[in-house]
Protein backbone atom coordinates (compact mmCIF):
# COMPACT_ATOMS: atom_id res chain seq x y z
CA UNK A 1 0.00 0.00 0.00
CA UNK A 2 1.30 3.19 -1.14
CA UNK A 3 -0.64 5.77 0.97
CA UNK A 4 -2.06 6.09 4.42
CA UNK A 5 -5.84 5.94 4.86
CA UNK A 6 -7.53 9.18 5.65
CA UNK A 7 -8.82 8.37 8.98
CA UNK A 8 -9.92 10.93 11.68
CA UNK A 9 -6.71 11.73 13.35
CA UNK A 10 -4.89 11.94 10.24
CA UNK A 11 -7.50 13.79 7.67
CA UNK A 12 -6.39 17.01 6.94
CA UNK A 13 -9.18 19.53 7.42
CA UNK A 14 -7.73 23.05 6.72
CA UNK A 15 -6.21 23.97 3.31
CA UNK A 16 -6.99 19.92 2.12
CA UNK A 17 -5.62 20.62 -1.42
CA UNK A 18 -2.09 20.90 -0.05
CA UNK A 19 -2.49 17.57 1.94
CA UNK A 20 -0.93 14.25 0.49
CA UNK A 21 -0.95 10.85 2.41
CA UNK A 22 1.13 9.25 -0.01
CA UNK A 23 4.34 7.20 1.56
CA UNK A 24 6.78 7.91 -0.74
CA UNK A 25 6.22 12.33 0.15
CA UNK A 26 5.96 11.67 3.96
CA UNK A 27 8.98 9.51 3.36
CA UNK A 28 11.23 11.91 1.55
CA UNK A 29 10.15 14.36 4.16
CA UNK A 30 11.05 12.58 7.24
CA UNK A 31 14.49 11.78 5.24
CA UNK A 32 15.37 15.16 4.64
CA UNK A 33 15.90 15.63 8.17
CA UNK A 34 16.43 14.19 11.32
CA UNK A 35 14.88 16.18 14.12
CA UNK A 36 11.19 15.54 15.01
CA UNK A 37 8.37 16.98 17.85
CA UNK A 38 7.32 14.63 19.29
CA UNK A 39 4.23 14.77 21.20
CA UNK A 40 3.34 13.55 24.45
CA UNK A 41 0.88 14.31 27.66
CA UNK A 42 2.27 15.07 30.39
CA UNK A 43 -0.17 15.43 33.72
CA UNK A 44 -2.66 16.76 31.42
CA UNK A 45 -1.03 18.62 29.30
CA UNK A 46 0.10 18.01 25.54
CA UNK A 47 4.14 18.94 25.09
CA UNK A 48 5.96 18.18 22.64
CA UNK A 49 9.87 17.96 22.09
CA UNK A 50 12.41 18.10 19.35
CA UNK A 51 14.10 14.64 19.49
CA UNK A 52 16.17 13.04 17.22
CA UNK A 53 15.01 10.08 14.78
CA UNK A 54 15.97 7.45 12.21
CA UNK A 55 13.16 6.00 9.60
CA UNK A 56 13.72 2.55 8.99
CA UNK A 57 10.39 1.32 6.43
CA UNK A 58 7.23 2.79 8.31
CA UNK A 59 9.03 2.57 11.96
CA UNK A 60 10.69 5.27 13.45
CA UNK A 61 13.40 5.06 16.55
CA UNK A 62 13.95 7.47 19.16
CA UNK A 63 16.39 6.63 21.98
CA UNK A 64 17.43 8.66 25.28
CA UNK A 65 17.89 7.46 28.78
CA UNK A 66 16.12 4.73 30.74
CA UNK A 67 15.59 8.07 33.10
CA UNK A 68 14.15 10.29 30.70
CA UNK A 69 10.71 11.51 31.50
CA UNK A 70 9.26 11.85 28.55
CA UNK A 71 10.07 8.29 26.99
CA UNK A 72 8.48 7.22 29.95
CA UNK A 73 5.60 9.44 29.62
CA UNK A 74 5.36 8.58 25.94
CA UNK A 75 5.26 4.40 26.84
CA UNK A 76 2.28 5.00 29.27
CA UNK A 77 0.51 6.68 26.58
CA UNK A 78 1.67 3.27 24.64
CA UNK A 79 1.24 5.80 21.14
CA UNK A 80 2.44 8.73 19.93
CA UNK A 81 2.50 11.32 16.93
CA UNK A 82 5.63 13.12 15.60
CA UNK A 83 5.54 16.00 13.73
CA UNK A 84 8.50 16.99 10.82
CA UNK A 85 8.53 20.35 9.33
CA UNK A 86 10.66 21.73 6.77
CA UNK A 87 10.63 26.23 6.34
CA UNK A 88 11.45 26.43 2.65
CA UNK A 89 10.55 30.18 1.99
CA UNK A 90 8.40 33.49 3.40
CA UNK A 91 5.13 34.10 1.33
CA UNK A 92 4.43 37.68 1.29
CA UNK A 93 1.12 38.92 -0.31
CA UNK A 94 -0.57 42.04 -0.79
CA UNK A 95 -2.84 41.46 2.29
CA UNK A 96 -1.81 40.20 5.78
CA UNK A 97 -3.98 37.41 5.49
CA UNK A 98 -2.85 36.01 3.13
CA UNK A 99 1.23 35.74 4.35
CA UNK A 100 2.00 32.44 4.33
CA UNK A 101 5.12 30.11 4.06
CA UNK A 102 6.33 27.36 1.87
CA UNK A 103 7.12 24.17 3.88
CA UNK A 104 7.02 20.26 4.12
CA UNK A 105 5.87 19.12 6.92
CA UNK A 106 4.71 15.42 8.31
CA UNK A 107 3.03 14.24 10.94
CA UNK A 108 2.86 10.73 12.12
CA UNK A 109 0.52 8.73 14.62
CA UNK A 110 1.58 5.30 15.90
CA UNK A 111 1.89 2.45 18.13
CA UNK A 112 5.19 1.90 20.18
CA UNK A 113 7.24 -0.97 21.46
CA UNK A 114 10.78 -1.14 23.37
CA UNK A 115 13.35 -2.81 21.63
CA UNK A 116 14.83 -5.12 24.08
CA UNK A 117 17.59 -7.25 22.14
CA UNK A 118 20.93 -5.79 22.46
CA UNK A 119 21.56 -6.40 18.64
CA UNK A 120 18.71 -4.56 17.46
CA UNK A 121 19.55 -1.77 19.61
CA UNK A 122 22.84 -1.52 18.10
CA UNK A 123 21.91 -1.74 14.58
CA UNK A 124 19.05 1.20 15.32
CA UNK A 125 20.90 3.55 17.00
CA UNK A 126 23.36 3.00 14.23
CA UNK A 127 20.91 4.27 12.35
CA UNK A 128 20.22 7.43 14.28
CA UNK A 129 23.59 8.67 14.14
CA UNK A 130 23.62 7.50 10.50
CA UNK A 131 20.71 9.70 9.73
CA UNK A 132 22.42 12.74 11.32
CA UNK A 133 25.79 12.54 9.38
CA UNK A 134 25.90 9.16 6.95
CA UNK A 135 28.10 6.72 7.35
CA UNK A 136 29.22 8.14 10.38
CA UNK A 137 28.80 5.05 12.47
CA UNK A 138 31.49 3.12 11.08
CA UNK A 139 34.19 5.36 12.50
CA UNK A 140 32.91 5.66 15.96
CA UNK A 141 34.35 4.26 19.00
CA UNK A 142 32.37 0.82 19.40
CA UNK A 143 29.41 1.16 21.49
CA UNK A 144 29.75 -1.19 25.07
CA UNK A 145 27.55 -3.28 26.76
CA UNK A 146 27.00 -0.34 29.25
CA UNK A 147 26.31 2.25 27.25
CA UNK A 148 23.47 -0.42 25.23
CA UNK A 149 21.74 -1.39 28.64
CA UNK A 150 21.50 2.28 29.70
CA UNK A 151 19.77 3.07 26.60
CA UNK A 152 16.33 3.23 26.24
CA UNK A 153 15.09 2.42 22.29
CA UNK A 154 11.59 2.64 21.06
CA UNK A 155 10.18 2.31 17.54
CA UNK A 156 6.98 3.39 16.79
CA UNK A 157 4.96 1.88 13.67
CA UNK A 158 3.76 4.59 11.67
CA UNK A 159 0.10 3.71 11.46
CA UNK A 160 -1.38 6.90 10.22
CA UNK A 161 0.32 9.83 8.02
CA UNK A 162 -0.36 12.85 6.82
CA UNK A 163 1.69 15.40 5.46
CA UNK A 164 1.37 19.15 3.91
CA UNK A 165 3.35 20.48 1.32
CA UNK A 166 2.99 23.95 -0.11
CA UNK A 167 5.49 25.16 -2.87
CA UNK A 168 3.77 27.79 -5.15
CA UNK A 169 4.14 31.56 -4.81
CA UNK A 170 2.04 34.39 -3.69
CA UNK A 171 -2.00 33.75 -3.68
CA UNK A 172 -3.51 37.56 -3.48
CA UNK A 173 -7.22 38.34 -3.63
CA UNK A 174 -8.11 39.31 -7.03
CA UNK A 175 -8.92 43.16 -6.42
CA UNK A 176 -5.14 43.43 -4.57
CA UNK A 177 -3.14 42.35 -7.88
CA UNK A 178 -4.05 46.19 -9.38
CA UNK A 179 -2.03 47.68 -5.89
CA UNK A 180 1.40 48.44 -6.58
CA UNK A 181 2.32 46.29 -2.70
CA UNK A 182 5.24 44.41 -3.22
CA UNK A 183 4.95 41.19 -2.93
CA UNK A 184 7.16 38.02 -3.33
CA UNK A 185 8.75 35.31 -1.67
CA UNK A 186 11.76 34.82 0.34
CA UNK A 187 13.67 31.69 0.22
CA UNK A 188 14.91 30.40 3.74
CA UNK A 189 17.36 27.36 3.64
CA UNK A 190 18.98 25.23 6.46
CA UNK A 191 23.11 25.63 5.18
CA UNK A 192 25.65 23.40 6.90
CA UNK A 193 29.17 25.13 8.15
CA UNK A 194 32.67 24.10 7.62
CA UNK A 195 33.39 21.72 10.66
CA UNK A 196 35.37 22.71 13.75
CA UNK A 197 37.56 20.74 14.76
CA UNK A 198 37.53 19.64 18.35
CA UNK A 199 40.84 21.78 20.25
CA UNK A 200 42.11 18.08 21.79
CA UNK A 201 42.05 16.22 18.23
CA UNK A 202 45.52 15.15 17.50
CA UNK A 203 46.86 17.78 14.51
CA UNK A 204 47.46 13.83 12.22
CA UNK A 205 44.36 13.53 12.07
CA UNK A 206 42.66 14.23 8.74
CA UNK A 207 38.86 15.44 8.73
CA UNK A 208 37.49 12.10 7.70
CA UNK A 209 35.57 11.65 4.00
CA UNK A 210 31.71 10.86 5.60
CA UNK A 211 32.84 14.42 7.18
CA UNK A 212 33.53 16.46 3.85
CA UNK A 213 30.84 14.35 2.15
CA UNK A 214 28.05 16.12 4.42
CA UNK A 215 29.83 19.64 4.41
CA UNK A 216 29.62 19.39 0.54
CA UNK A 217 26.47 17.77 -0.17
CA UNK A 218 24.42 20.10 -2.22
CA UNK B 1 10.27 38.97 38.23
CA UNK B 2 12.53 38.25 35.79
CA UNK B 3 12.26 33.96 35.94
CA UNK B 4 9.71 31.57 36.12
CA UNK B 5 9.04 29.37 38.74
CA UNK B 6 10.50 25.81 38.37
CA UNK B 7 7.09 23.97 38.64
CA UNK B 8 6.30 20.15 37.75
CA UNK B 9 5.45 21.28 34.69
CA UNK B 10 8.21 23.41 33.22
CA UNK B 11 11.06 21.49 35.68
CA UNK B 12 14.23 20.61 33.58
CA UNK B 13 14.65 17.02 34.57
CA UNK B 14 17.26 15.54 32.08
CA UNK B 15 20.29 17.78 31.17
CA UNK B 16 19.29 20.28 33.95
CA UNK B 17 22.77 22.03 34.00
CA UNK B 18 21.64 23.40 30.18
CA UNK B 19 18.81 24.63 31.76
CA UNK B 20 17.19 28.21 32.43
CA UNK B 21 14.24 30.02 33.61
CA UNK B 22 15.49 33.32 32.95
CA UNK B 23 12.73 35.56 31.27
CA UNK B 24 14.93 37.60 28.74
CA UNK B 25 16.89 34.33 28.13
CA UNK B 26 13.73 32.95 27.04
CA UNK B 27 12.18 35.56 25.37
CA UNK B 28 15.69 35.92 22.93
CA UNK B 29 14.65 32.14 21.85
CA UNK B 30 11.37 33.29 20.79
CA UNK B 31 12.09 36.60 19.51
CA UNK B 32 14.68 34.70 17.37
CA UNK B 33 11.88 33.24 15.37
CA UNK B 34 8.32 33.05 14.14
CA UNK B 35 7.38 29.65 13.91
CA UNK B 36 6.31 27.35 17.01
CA UNK B 37 5.10 23.84 17.48
CA UNK B 38 1.64 24.27 19.61
CA UNK B 39 0.93 20.85 21.14
CA UNK B 40 -2.92 20.08 21.92
CA UNK B 41 -5.03 16.60 22.86
CA UNK B 42 -7.33 16.08 19.78
CA UNK B 43 -9.25 12.60 20.50
CA UNK B 44 -7.08 11.32 23.56
CA UNK B 45 -3.85 11.47 21.56
CA UNK B 46 -0.67 15.15 21.87
CA UNK B 47 -0.57 16.09 18.58
CA UNK B 48 1.90 18.91 17.43
CA UNK B 49 1.55 21.74 14.72
CA UNK B 50 3.99 24.47 13.61
CA UNK B 51 2.27 28.07 13.82
CA UNK B 52 3.31 31.14 13.50
CA UNK B 53 3.73 33.31 16.48
CA UNK B 54 4.01 36.76 17.57
CA UNK B 55 5.22 37.47 21.46
CA UNK B 56 3.99 40.89 23.11
CA UNK B 57 5.48 41.32 26.79
CA UNK B 58 4.72 37.55 28.30
CA UNK B 59 2.14 37.45 26.14
CA UNK B 60 1.93 34.83 23.10
CA UNK B 61 -0.47 35.48 19.89
CA UNK B 62 -2.15 32.70 17.66
CA UNK B 63 -4.36 33.00 14.33
CA UNK B 64 -6.16 31.42 12.31
CA UNK B 65 -9.28 30.37 10.53
CA UNK B 66 -12.37 30.40 12.76
CA UNK B 67 -13.28 26.94 11.32
CA UNK B 68 -9.25 25.46 12.18
CA UNK B 69 -9.47 22.05 13.97
CA UNK B 70 -6.71 22.76 15.91
CA UNK B 71 -7.25 25.91 17.41
CA UNK B 72 -11.04 25.24 18.59
CA UNK B 73 -9.07 21.75 20.27
CA UNK B 74 -6.72 24.20 22.11
CA UNK B 75 -9.28 26.57 23.12
CA UNK B 76 -11.64 23.15 24.40
CA UNK B 77 -8.58 22.37 26.43
CA UNK B 78 -7.94 25.64 27.60
CA UNK B 79 -4.25 25.66 27.95
CA UNK B 80 -1.58 24.94 25.77
CA UNK B 81 2.17 24.74 25.21
CA UNK B 82 4.22 25.45 22.84
CA UNK B 83 8.16 24.59 21.70
CA UNK B 84 10.32 26.74 19.54
CA UNK B 85 13.98 25.79 18.58
CA UNK B 86 17.21 26.43 16.94
CA UNK B 87 19.46 24.23 15.86
CA UNK B 88 22.96 25.58 15.33
CA UNK B 89 25.21 22.53 15.20
CA UNK B 90 25.93 19.09 15.13
CA UNK B 91 28.15 18.26 17.74
CA UNK B 92 30.05 14.69 16.54
CA UNK B 93 31.73 13.07 19.76
CA UNK B 94 33.90 9.98 19.68
CA UNK B 95 31.38 7.69 20.53
CA UNK B 96 28.18 7.24 19.53
CA UNK B 97 25.76 7.96 23.07
CA UNK B 98 27.96 11.18 22.93
CA UNK B 99 26.77 12.55 19.80
CA UNK B 100 24.21 15.76 20.69
CA UNK B 101 23.22 19.09 19.15
CA UNK B 102 23.59 22.73 20.20
CA UNK B 103 20.19 24.64 20.16
CA UNK B 104 18.59 26.48 22.01
CA UNK B 105 14.71 25.82 22.81
CA UNK B 106 12.30 27.01 24.95
CA UNK B 107 8.70 25.26 25.94
CA UNK B 108 6.26 27.92 27.73
CA UNK B 109 3.10 26.63 29.16
CA UNK B 110 -0.17 29.09 29.59
CA UNK B 111 -3.67 29.78 30.01
CA UNK B 112 -5.83 30.92 26.91
CA UNK B 113 -8.17 33.50 25.60
CA UNK B 114 -10.27 34.58 22.91
CA UNK B 115 -9.59 37.90 21.74
CA UNK B 116 -13.10 39.82 20.51
CA UNK B 117 -12.03 43.71 20.47
CA UNK B 118 -11.85 44.38 17.29
CA UNK B 119 -8.89 47.28 17.15
CA UNK B 120 -7.17 44.65 19.85
CA UNK B 121 -7.17 41.33 17.41
CA UNK B 122 -6.04 44.06 14.77
CA UNK B 123 -3.14 45.38 16.79
CA UNK B 124 -2.36 41.14 17.21
CA UNK B 125 -2.59 40.50 13.50
CA UNK B 126 0.06 43.42 13.06
CA UNK B 127 2.39 41.84 15.15
CA UNK B 128 2.33 38.46 13.96
CA UNK B 129 2.75 39.45 10.27
CA UNK B 130 5.81 42.07 11.56
CA UNK B 131 7.41 38.79 13.66
CA UNK B 132 7.76 37.30 10.50
CA UNK B 133 9.23 40.19 8.51
CA UNK B 134 9.69 43.77 10.73
CA UNK B 135 7.92 46.42 9.14
CA UNK B 136 5.82 44.27 6.90
CA UNK B 137 2.13 45.45 7.97
CA UNK B 138 1.80 49.15 7.29
CA UNK B 139 2.94 48.36 3.77
CA UNK B 140 0.48 45.97 2.51
CA UNK B 141 -3.14 46.28 2.20
CA UNK B 142 -5.74 47.41 5.15
CA UNK B 143 -7.26 44.53 6.30
CA UNK B 144 -11.00 44.58 6.08
CA UNK B 145 -13.91 43.81 8.41
CA UNK B 146 -14.50 40.75 6.69
CA UNK B 147 -11.04 39.68 7.34
CA UNK B 148 -11.21 40.89 10.71
CA UNK B 149 -14.65 39.09 11.47
CA UNK B 150 -13.42 35.35 9.83
CA UNK B 151 -10.08 35.04 12.22
CA UNK B 152 -9.78 33.60 15.34
CA UNK B 153 -7.14 35.89 17.82
CA UNK B 154 -6.24 33.81 20.67
CA UNK B 155 -4.10 34.99 23.72
CA UNK B 156 -1.81 32.80 25.58
CA UNK B 157 -0.19 33.91 28.82
CA UNK B 158 3.11 32.56 29.59
CA UNK B 159 2.92 31.17 32.82
CA UNK B 160 5.42 28.47 32.91
CA UNK B 161 8.34 28.05 30.99
CA UNK B 162 11.52 26.53 30.49
CA UNK B 163 14.62 26.77 27.98
CA UNK B 164 17.43 24.62 27.23
CA UNK B 165 20.53 25.37 25.68
CA UNK B 166 23.23 23.74 24.67
CA UNK B 167 26.22 25.93 23.19
CA UNK B 168 29.74 23.79 23.92
CA UNK B 169 31.71 21.64 22.21
CA UNK B 170 31.98 17.60 21.99
CA UNK B 171 31.87 16.35 25.89
CA UNK B 172 33.58 12.51 24.96
CA UNK B 173 34.51 9.89 27.72
CA UNK B 174 38.06 10.16 29.09
CA UNK B 175 39.42 7.31 27.27
CA UNK B 176 38.07 7.82 24.22
CA UNK B 177 40.35 11.45 23.86
CA UNK B 178 43.17 8.93 23.17
CA UNK B 179 41.61 7.85 19.87
CA UNK B 180 42.09 9.10 16.83
CA UNK B 181 38.42 9.59 15.80
CA UNK B 182 37.75 12.66 14.51
CA UNK B 183 35.56 14.77 16.45
CA UNK B 184 33.91 18.34 16.20
CA UNK B 185 31.10 20.69 15.42
CA UNK B 186 29.50 21.32 11.72
CA UNK B 187 27.71 24.46 12.51
CA UNK B 188 23.95 24.87 11.04
CA UNK B 189 22.66 28.17 10.02
CA UNK B 190 19.10 29.02 8.70
CA UNK B 191 19.71 31.57 6.01
CA UNK B 192 17.68 34.14 3.94
CA UNK B 193 17.79 33.99 0.21
CA UNK B 194 17.43 36.77 -2.10
CA UNK B 195 13.33 38.02 -2.48
CA UNK B 196 12.10 36.64 -5.66
CA UNK B 197 9.38 38.97 -7.06
CA UNK B 198 5.87 37.54 -7.38
CA UNK B 199 5.57 37.46 -11.39
CA UNK B 200 2.36 39.54 -11.27
CA UNK B 201 4.10 42.88 -9.90
CA UNK B 202 4.15 45.72 -12.07
CA UNK B 203 7.90 46.58 -13.12
CA UNK B 204 8.23 50.16 -11.82
CA UNK B 205 7.38 48.65 -7.98
CA UNK B 206 10.61 48.49 -6.35
CA UNK B 207 11.61 46.55 -3.26
CA UNK B 208 11.14 47.73 -0.38
CA UNK B 209 13.30 48.80 2.40
CA UNK B 210 11.73 46.76 5.24
CA UNK B 211 12.29 43.84 2.51
CA UNK B 212 16.04 44.85 1.81
CA UNK B 213 16.77 44.96 5.40
CA UNK B 214 15.12 41.84 5.52
CA UNK B 215 17.58 39.83 3.70
CA UNK B 216 20.41 42.00 4.43
CA UNK B 217 20.27 41.32 8.29
CA UNK B 218 23.13 39.56 9.84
Amino acid sequence: MSAYLKEKLNKVIRGSNRATYNKDKINSILDAGFIGYVSYIYEGTAISIPMAYSRIGDKIYLHGSLKNRMLRAILDADQMSMTVMHLDALVLARSGLHHSVNYRSATLFGSLKVIEDRDRKVEILESIINFMVPDRWDSLRPINAKEIKSTLVIEMTIENASAKIRDVGVQDEKEDYKTDIWAGLIPITQVVGQPIRDELLPDHVETPKHILNYVNRV
